[in-house]
């Protein structure tokens, strides 16, 4: 492994902040880590939120990583057939120790055909789209099947990150990061995952994401072909 | 409460990234609620990390929130004697339906004169420095006494603000907003917390805050002595 340890994250429009803010705290707290958020160019990227973010490297000055982790959110639905991104990917992993995504990241990986015989974790809501890119779906927070690394939805960056951090360096110091997250979650509701949301609160969410998945069944369609 | 919902956080340097991303991805979900990132000027702004922030309003250009929200981090021992800071909060406080605020956002708000009387929430390890403001300390993930909810160290900031969403608007919003950022954690480790942790971390982590506490005493010891 390089010292110092490179970490990066890609940034890109529409990601969901949180997928990639969790991670990026956590990495943080790594004595000596060098942190990267990644680009095609170093301008605002708009997130899905009123938070912009700007990139501290571009796809041809980043340094070859140790670690690439790459968040998801709508965005993901355009980074999937993104060659220019995808061609990043496949040329970072050849040279990473571990290849990671958070959320439907791990879409993104799987149309770089990086999980192809692997498994994977991903969004609730994104799952079955794995197949398509011959990876098995796998509905854990973290999923690690050899140097990939991959974290379920959203939030699930969180536990990713320290499993990663525990994996990369030991686990005191995965444990130390948690204890100054105050990471001892206590969720005001059980609703967090479909299996233990109140049924009419998944129906609710499934009709709000609906239009969404009528972009994701074509983009990821599109990206599969080229892929397989 | 005003129609659209008007939900501001500040940013200021050195923020805890994670203490206000958690809350915005929360509040970004609400339908119709507009969503402010406040400091002085409109430039980017340092994060505790190689984030740097771009607030969308300044303090005098911020319409009357609903919910004013303080996160933390080591830049609140910069806040707690930043008399235009806080100023800004005490005017806002006064029209605002919820004064809020996670990890140590709290000691500003305290040293704004905002939880005189009132029990509070705040980093494991700045539970004491509360008193010094009149407020009572509490630990717990979210604390709620009448319009002051507080919420405990980084990454209780989640739960605060699905606790918040849940008395703004309903329990079903705020289960449907969990949902959809799968917000079922899954701890690889247990040392969320001290009484927790395995008692080498926490040394560690004491032994590594040891001189953020000691500037913290002081700037604390300087807000108090004006607020009191």
């Amino acid at each position: 492994m390089s010292s110092p340890l490179q970490i990066g994250l890609l940034v890109f429009p529409r990601v969901t902040q949180l997928d990639f803010t969790g991670p990026l705290q956590v990495f943080s707290a790594v004595p000596g880590a060098k942190l990267h958020l990644i680009w095609k160019r170093i301008e605002p990227v708009p997130s899905d939120s009123i938070l912009t973010l700007t990139p501290t490297t571009t796809f041809a000055d980043c340094p070859q990583l140790d670690v690439i982790c790459v968040p998801g959110g709508g965005g993901t639905d355009d980074l999937v057939n993104d060659t220019e991104a995808l061609d990043f990917l496949r040329e970072q992993a050849e040279g990473a120790k571990y290849v990671t995504s958070v959320c439907t990241g791990s879409l993104v990986l799987g149309a770089a055909g990086l999980l192809r015989g692997y498994r994977a974790a991903t969004h609730w809501s994104a799952m079955e789209f794995l197949r398509q890119f011959g990876a098995t779906p796998t509905k854990t927070r973290v999923c690690v099947d050899r140097n990939r690394i991959t974290g379920g939805g959203v939030t699930a960056g969180i536990d990713f990150a320290l499993t990663l951090v525990s994996i990369l360096v030991d686990r005191t110091m995965a444990e130390a990061i948690q204890l100054r997250l105050e990471y001892n979650p206590a969720p005001p509701f059980s609703s967090g995952s479909p299996e233990t949301a109140p049924a009419e609160v998944l129906a609710l969410v499934k009709e709000r994401i609906a239009p969404n998945q009528v972009r994701r069944i074509e983009a990821v369609g599109r990206a599969a072909a080229r892929v397989i």
